[in-house]
């Protein structure tokens, strides 16, 4: 099991009338997230190879929400890399401020190849990149 | 189970690199079309009464991805409300374009009320409610 | 000048923590009502002819707001196609809720066209697509 | 004239179908600078007094765009507080990368108080914040 850490401030544009994070930016915090932590891997959530795009899209995302979070804080974010499986891999998200917990989020992505004329097509996650995620 | 019908037309601005919908905006999809559906009933998301909010803030939302769906595409919605818990209500949301699933999201509310001085109180849903639900 | 209108219900998701709609959303309604207008027209703001992409860009956007718009509220939009220069298109937005001006927007976008392995060039709009504004 | 500096790195949610950061999000990174801005003040653009509402909301915003930004670009942003009116602030964003123009855009706030009951109420900047800022 990997796990990466960074923060995310919340800004004034994130929030509701309800004075709080909108529940659907923390999919949003995520995604940046998996994306850093795949930058630290030297990976990205998209890219292109010999002019194909190659990437993880989601197949699935889900959140749970346990405390409010507010403009100005500072969230942790932790990453963990819960599973690689043949062609898919399953981040957990863990929100806190201050050691408290606020959300804890799931993202499963597939690693896809882009087919000329034939759109995205899932396939078994390459050795290298494999090595790079471990 | 109570289900309702709704579409939703896929602006530019929902839209990613990729070409598709950017999976986030699901999530902001599903909320309209819970909006909607409590408007069909005569009640929201978040209202006022006697000066305090009084709503459904949600305390967890799940989306898997079946197709991608496109820029002007117009998604059917179908919103079920799953189960009516004593404080809580969970929603199933099944979209789909000419038939095809695209999509399947779920979310759960809980019953909440302000109280002067200590935030957001979940409360047993009133009857009144729950019959404006049913 | 050339005027069409449509409505656009302010989503819970749009608001922020000041209770209105948060300003940056002015504009994806302005963009969605700029679709709308095209889309009447049997044009869009982004297509592909012969496999490459073709559309209308935006140069710059500007919104002056007067009023606070707030949840549920169903905003009138006058789209006003204000000038369509050689290359540009240039709209006004009219947000009004019951008659009562809400906020003044305004895009210019360019035609521009695909150039394989150059990017982007902007060029004079054609005389069919000038034909289907006008 | 006040001008301060920061960077923004473009998420794959900014983006949009033709590939490049959706034009309404250099309205949220404007925010996100203005905010980071007065936060190095010990300021902010929304804040509670004695439980009244505070703060700074816009009353315009515009922006020109000079060339497209892509995702994982880190921009250069620079604020400078162009105008200190009676009761707004007229502040510039010129966004770059590697030297390189992208896009320039303006907002224009308004100081702001909560009156009970009776909404925000524009007022004169207060001799404090006016030193704050200077």
């Amino acid at each position: 099991m990997t796990s990466f850490r960074t923060t995310r401030r919340v800004e004034f544009g994130d929030t509701d009338m309800a004075g709080i994070v909108h529940f659907s930016n923390f999919f949003r915090y995520m995604e940046a997230a998996e994306t850093e932590f795949l930058r630290s891997r030297g990976l990205s959530v998209s890219w292109r190879e010999a002019g194909l795009r190659v990437g993880f899209p989601r197949v699935s995302a889900a959140c749970d929400y346990v405390k409010p979070a507010f403009f100005e804080d500072v969230l942790d974010v932790a990453v963990t890399l819960e599973r690689i499986g043949g062609k898919s891999l399953t981040y957990r998200f863990d929100f806190s401020r201050k050691g408290e917990a606020i959300a804890t989020g799931r993202i499963t992505s597939v690693y896809c190849r882009e087919v000329t004329g034939h759109g995205l097509e899932s396939l078994e996650i390459p050795v290298n990149i494999r090595e790079m995620l471990a």
